[in-house]
Order: structure tokens, then sequence, then C-alpha cells
């Protein structure tokens, strides 16, 4: 027996499309790669997160008559599809097996993940019980996502019979989770003694980067085929009843090539899902914006991705100069509008009631706020996506200006620290040098007031990193961080920083989730708080 | 027996503060009432909701030993209250008693929401079974918010010998949500004939406005005493064993006084909870504007708010003398600064790049945005919170510019539909005239281009404020809108506008919910989508 895994990039909501697509795989599947059953991805119909959508009576009753439209559409393959199945006023998260005109078994996803940046209990109501069909003689048990991460559901299908195990995934990306994925289910599999075909999804979406990844483990727990991280795959592995022979494994990328393309394919979704003319920046001279024009450039082609310099009387020659000398070697576009007209204008017309205040960051945001009215005046007329720059050390403790250089339709390195930018850029240099050494060297400023540099304001970033994620992704205490070994006024910088600048993170735009905790859906705290966790 | 009614307004997080507060409060409920116990809202220690601060260990261990510290605090009254309460890795929202240093009972909450804005299944576990405990000879049940909602609970703690009932709860406020909470619980405890005391949260917390109006139930359904509405009170009432003696009734608001009490309300705790020294506005002559000046000045008082003007060549005389005799007529300062300086920069700058291309909305968007920057450096200089003027009809359709009209800490009405924007106005005037007739019957103008006027880009905002009803609220189908009457263009118009603007929504202040669905963490939208609503 051959079966297909459909590794998909669909998308979301878009039900009549993914009826297309999901018929052109399967015939795609059948014809080319002789296979008998195709898998596709969990909430196949509708795409996950499909978040309040699944809230919409027209939404739901449309993926539920898709699977009407999907029974008899292709024939001579077994279909199984995921989709929002409603029942009376109970809707599940269910897979279908459809073949011939007949659907072959239904299942309802017993676990729901409710954490992180899962609100699967928002919408759907628990199944209870395995479910296995008879296929071509084998008994396939039918598991999605979170189900197989918990202990019980996998013994639970070889009890009730099941000799292989089929799972639907939407798993999103972040570093390190491919191994993690891959040893717990494989440490189940092996235990349960049953082989297990693991479809994921892929793709940006929003926030979350799907890295696809699907594999096959065989009853030892030994992965014996898996398929690209991060790309679009219809892949077929053979069966000897329910043995999985062996096939080819798609090598895994080291972790931070992998963060590299997480970042690049959340970008060329974004854009290319949302129906952008392509991508802007204000490229500053800095690391973050050089890391993030390299990354639009390799996802997008340098033809649709622009530059903008905006200098200002603080701005070092040495910026304008790396800015143009990476655009050049990138060969992308760029212009020059330097910030200084608009800024005086500002300046003047509040002069008055300035009067007699000293300068404070009210000035240094002003200049920000012009780069940010220039680039979205472009991007406004353009119809080209603003990419906004800043990283999650500086979402972290809001060393960022809210409208000014936080300004833009998406944040690719948001979730990205500091010293990670650092990593990526050498390791985009490493495949061909696109960012000028000096970018990478001199020390980090927002060149916002005269020999400004981030250390002025914050702790130094190989010591505001590690205790940003302690703080930020672990939960740990300010108790913890310095019995760790950082100094109490680093962590009671850090931590206050963290503490009161909730309300911009509030209006940031989305960005690429690689981090077990992101800012956004992942992330939720109250704007309004009297915790202070120092 | 006399129970007080704590319907307090504690600030979310500061578990310290909190401690204080019930102590201080319990005292007052002993000495000056005479109450022998006193129930406090859901969650007093933490406030609610708290979000992912539930995540915190170190919250949830300070919030825990806190009811240690309570247990012995006060003598001579029994306190119930709320807490998050961990019992090796699972948390419950649970409701203790204590008395003397000696806990009577514990109840953990069995009725979960997790719809709405409401999240619970993502930080607790379940109770299964009733909590009765005896006091002065009474077997009293305890119960949490949703738990009373619901059928079944109510009489389950009949059936384990409750003979009266106390519900913790915080029950955020919508327009008309008291009439709907007091008609379910009365029918429930009517039915199941056991009196009930209910203790709601006050106060505003990010986007939520907590209404209080606690009150006590009679075995037959009858409310016989109610707390008022919007504001901090400690009452008392007297038991006849089990039975409430009648009482004071506050009585009811109108829904549009209600509501009108929310925003000020709403306005009021985020800037007094946040710390700003006050709030500041763009007053533009237009009704939006003139109505969150008047809500601005009636929660914060005039010598607290200052409004300013940004005219251009498009601004009419009549918008200039509308704002100026509001803002005198309520006593709040305001300042002129005209944008043209600005505007003529930007568009001087950007002359080389768009050399070529007509004028658009970019022109607009660059006005409006110059009216930000000047807003946020006055905040900034100041210390006073930004409050952005748009309403729920501008929200849904993104007839708004993001870092422009949309920049500020605050939407005061961001959930007010336009239409409900002229009652307030109306209502506002009919307790004293502040807002001029004219910024009433004018129609209404962005004023970004010559003669514009919003229904050149809208249907009339009686049409199109029930659609928006319906599809945004009410998660109806174009279809069914249609059906009901509306005409297929303005319809699609609507549904259109709504679809595409999710991403500058997801970059929108808070502002305070007052319908049944608001933007935020109420309505969950992907942006990337191919959900085409019509």
């Amino acid at each position: 027996m051959k079966i297909a895994l459909a590794q998909t990039n669909f998308l979301l909501g878009n039900i009549a499309a993914n009826v297309k697509n999901i018929i052109k795989a399967s015939e795609y599947a059948r014809d080319e790669l002789g296979a008998e059953l195709i898998v596709f991805p969990e909430l196949t119909l509708t795409g996950y997160p499909a978040e309040d959508l699944l809230l919409r009576p027209d939404f739901i009753a449309a993926a539920n008559n898709a699977v009407y439209q999907l029974a008899d559409a292709v024939d001579g393959i077994a279909l199984v599809v995921g989709f929002p199945e409603l029942d009376g006023d109970k809707l599940y998260n269910s897979a279908v097996v459809l073949h011939g005109g007949v659907t072959l078994a239904c299942y309802r996803k017993r676990a729901l993940p409710n954490y992180g940046v899962f609100d699967e209990q928002r919408y759907f109501a628990a199944g209870d019980q395995p479910c296995v069909f008879e296929f071509n003689g084998t008994f396939i048990g039918l598991t999605i996502c979170e189900d197989v991460w918990r202990p019980g559901i996998i013994a639970d299908n070889k009890k009730a019979g099941a000799e292989l195990l089929l799972t639907l995934n939407a798993s999103p990306f972040n570093s390190g989770k491919i191994h993690q994925r891959e040893a717990i289910i494989c440490s189940q599999v092996k235990a349960a003694e049953i082989p297990l075909v693991y479809v994921n999804q892929v793709g940006g979406q929003d926030e979350l980067i799907f890295d696809g990844a699907s594999f096959v483990v065989n009853q030892q727990g030994e992965v014996v085929f898996r398929a690209a991280e991060f790309k679009e795959q219809i892949s077929v592995v053979e069966f000897d009843g329910n043995q999985p022979l062996s096939s080819t494994c798609a090598p895994l990328y080291q972790e931070i090539s992998s963060d590299y393309q997480a970042l690049v394919l959340g970008i060329k979704d974004y854009v290319r899902k949302n129906g952008f003319q392509g991508a802007l920046l204000g490229l500053s001279g800095g690391i973050d914006s050089a890391l993030v024009l390299a990354l639009a450039v390799d996802a997008l082609g340098a033809d649709k991705v622009e530059a903008v310099l905006m200098p200002s009387q603080y701005t070092q020659d040495m910026s304008i100069e790396d800015a143009i000398m990476e655009a050049d070697a990138l060969g992308v576009k760029h212009h020059t509008i330097p910030i200084e007209p608009a800024v005086t204008a500002f300046n003047g017309m509040l002069a008055e009631l300035f009067a007699g205040t000293a300068k404070d960051t009210t000035e240094e945001n002003i200049q920000a706020r012009c780069r940010g009215v220039i680039l979205m005046a472009i991007s406004n007329k353009q119809g080209k996506l603003l990419l906004t720059t800043g990283n999650k050390s500086e979402m972290s403790v809001g060393y960022a200006t809210l409208y000014g250089d936080m300004a833009g339709g998406f944040a690719p390195i948001k979730d990205v620290p500091k010293l990670l930018v650092y990593q990526l850029a050498k390791y985009r240099n490493s495949v061909s040098p696109v960012i000028p050494e000096r970018v990478i060297t001199r020390p980090p400023s927002a060149e916002l007031a005269p020999d400004q540099i981030d250390e002025d304001s914050l702790p130094p970033y190989d010591l505001l990193d590690p205790i940003l994620e302690r703080y930020v992704e672990l939960d740990q205490s300010a108790e913890q961080i310095i019995a760790a070994g950082f100094s109490p006024e680093h962590v009671a910088r850090a931590i206050s920083l963290v503490d009161r600048n909730e309300y911009k993170r509030r209006q940031s735009p989305p960005g690429i989730r690689i981090t077990p905790r992101a800012f956004g859906r992942d992330r939720r705290y109250p704007i309004t708080s009297g915790y202070r966790g120092i």
C-alpha cells in the first residue's frame, strides 16, 4: 500500500480554493505517485488556526458542505481530510476518510490544546473515543496533532485494534521544535509499537510558521521518511501491510538555518497571501534593518523590495555608507529622504507649547515618527507592505517608538532577540556576504541623539537577552534570575521595562514566532496591572 | 445574620495592596455595618482577568501566601475571598472562607467560561463538586460567576444541603447586561428556591468594565437588595436564618445612561490605574471627539483634560468654532496647532518619489499622521494619556488612519457605533448642554479632502450600523443580512471593508467594551485570510 503525505500550504479561510487544491493534490498522488490513500493536515478545509471564523455559521456550513463535495470528487484514492465537524450545536475538530463516495470513518480530536497560541476549547468539543477503520486489509487509527503528544491516546488506538496510525497536524514551528516533536512522538510510537504517519501543514499564517517536516515512523520508533522543512510537498511512502518501508529522509537544517528559513517563509507568505505588491523598509545602517532587508530579498526577490534611507543630523556617515553598500550588494532599489524638513516643521509647531521644557525622548520620538510617516506614505502609494525592523529585545523593554520605528504591517524579527539577530546576520553572510562587516561589529545605536548607543539606556545585550528569556519566556522571578548570577541592577532595569511596556506591544504589528513564547497571541498580559516583577 | 457585599475596585495584579484593602473592607464591614460575614468578588486577590500573569509561579505563590496571611488577619468576621488556588500542578479558580484563623471551606469553580472575552480553560482546572459549609447555623453553598449562569449547579448546591448561596463574580458589563444577568439568575434561584447573594467586581480593566450592581435575591426569585452600578460600595444585608430581609435597591440606570457611565468609568480607571497625569485629545469639531471630550471631562475633571485643535486647509471654520465652543463650555484648556507646516514638509520630501502619481488616500493619511505626531509629542512631553476618538463603525470598516487618528493609548468609544455616538451626545447634552448643536446635526466628515463627507466612502450610518451589528456581533452571513432587507450593494461594501481591515484593528489601542462583541480579545480574527463574507 502506498500512502501519500500532503504537506500543503493553503490560504486559510478560502474553503472553495482548498477543495480544488485537495482534489488536485489527490489526483496527483494517485496518478503520479501511485498512492491509494492521501493524508492532509489538521483542519485541511479551513486552514489552521481559523480563530473566530469558526464561530461563523456560514463558514462552518461551507466547510461541512465541502466534505460532501469532496466525498465522490476523486476516484481510486482514499482522502483523509480535516474539517470542523458540526453535530447539533457542537463543533468538533475532525478527520474524515473519504473513499469513492463512501465515508469510511470520521474521528473527533480528543486532546484539545488550550495553552500558548492554542485556543481550541474556545471552539471545539472534545471527542471521547478512538476511531479505527479497515483499509486494504490494514486497521488504521486516526489521530490529530495534540492527541499524539499526550500519553494514552496512541495506546488507546492500539487497544482498539489499530495497526497503523495516521496523524493530521498543524504544529507550529519554534527553534528546536522539530527535534522535540520527533523525539516525543517517536518515543510514544516505540512504546506502543505501532507505526505512524505524521502530516504537518506548512506555511506562514500571521504570527505562526508551520514548518512541514512531515514524517513516517516505524514501530521501532525510527523515522524512515521525512519531508522537507518549510516547503510544500506531496510525497509517498510504501507500506508492507502496516510496516513502512525506508524512504528518503530530508536532512534537518541546523537550528540557525531553520530559524532563517522560518523568517523567510513568514515574510513570503504574509506578502503573498495578503496580496501585497512587494515590501519596503527603512534601512538605517544598523543590524536590525540590515537583517530584515536580507530576509526580505531572500523571501521576495530583490525586485520586489525597496529600501528607504532617512538620515538625520544624528546619522553617522558610516550608517549611510553601509546601508547603501548592502542595498547595492542585494541589488535593491533605494531612496534617500532626509527627515530634517519634517522634524524642523514639528519642532517649530510645538515650540510655543514646549517652551521652557527640557529636551527628552519626545524629541527623539518625533524623529522616529517622521520616518514612520514617510514609510507609510510610500507603502500607501505603492501597495507595498512596510516591514518594521524591531527585534524581540527591543519589543520586550519598549526600546522603540510607537508609530515611529514600530510602524509597519509586519514585524519579521519581532521574536528574534538581539544576540540572535547577530547570529542570523553572520549566518546569512556565510551563505553570501551581503551585510557589511561594520554593521555587525559597531555598537548598536538608535541614532536619535548625539553619540547615542543602546547601552546608554539598556544593559548590554549579552546580559539583557538571557535575563529577558528567563523573565518573558520561562516566567522566572527576579529572585530566580538574580540567583542564576545576573546583577540585581540589570535584572531590575530589564524587568521593570518589560512590565511597563505592555501598551506598546499591544499596538505592535504581528511578527513571526520563532521562540517558545512570542509576544502576541502567545503571551497575553494585561496593560493595566499592579504586578511588578521587581 | 448580617452579610456584607464588598463590591470592590482593586488594581489588578497588586496582591499586597489587595490584601490590605480586603482587611480594611472587612474591618469596616464588621465595625461600621455589623456584618458577620463579608463576600468579595471572584479572584479577589489577583483581580480579574489577570490573563497570563496566572502562568507566573511567583504570582501564584504570592496569591496563595496571601490567603495564609489573611486567614487570621481579621477577627470577628468571616471573609469569603477569591484566589487562584494551586494544588500540585493544577490551578483552580477558588473561593475560600476564612474565619478566625480557620479555613471553613474552599470551593473550586466548576463552570469555566472559555468564550467571548473569557479564557479560563487556559489557566484553570475545573472543580467537580459543590461546597457547603455551616455558618451561624445556616448551611451556605459557594459558587463562582459562570456557575450560576448554567443550569444544574444551583440545584446541585441545594441537593448538597445549601440553604443560601454566595456567588463571587467578575461579570463584565455590556449594554443591557444587567437585565440579562438578573433575569437569568433570578429565574434559576426561583426554580431552586434558594436565596442568593451576588457580589460583583466594579471598575475598568483595559477593555472590560465591571459594573458592580451586586444584588441579593430571595427564594421567590425577587431582588431584595441591589448595590449601585459603576461604583465601589460595601453594603450589608440582614438575614433571618437563610432569608434576606428587604433592603435598599439602587435604581437601575436607563440603558443610554448606563453606557455613558461605563465609558466614564473606563476612562477614569485607565488613567488612574496606569498612573497618567491626565488626558488629551485632538478636537476636530466633529461628533466623535466632541463626545470623547465630554466623557473625559466627566471622568477626570476639566483641569486634567487638554484639547488640541489641528486645522488644515480642509477644516471648515464651523469646525474650529464648534471645537472651541465645547472646550470653553467644559472649561478645558485648548491649543491650536495648524498642521500645514508639517504637511508641506512631507509633501516636499516625497515630491520626487511621488512625481507623476495621482493624489489618493496617501495624502489624506499624511495629514492624519501629522496630527498623530503632534498629539503623541504632547502626550510624551506631559505624561498625559492620548485618547483616540474613533468609533466602532469606523473601526469596523477601517475608516481611520493607522498611526494617524488611530494613534493613542486608549480608545474610549472604539466599541460605540456611530448612531450610538449621536445618542450619547444628546444624552450628555440633556444633563447639561456642552456639545454644540451643529456638531450633532451637520453631516460627518473626516475633512481630509475638499468638501469630503463620510457618505462619499461609506453607506449612510443608519444603514451601515445595523449591517455591521449583524455581521460583526451576530455572525450573520451576507445572505441573511440582505434577506433582512438591506441593499446588496451596501451589504457588500460594508462586509468587504470589515474583512480587509483586520490589520488596522490589530494595531488599534484598547478601548472600552460596551457591546456583546467588541474588537480586541472578544473577536479574534486572522489577518491573513481567504474568507470573504461576500
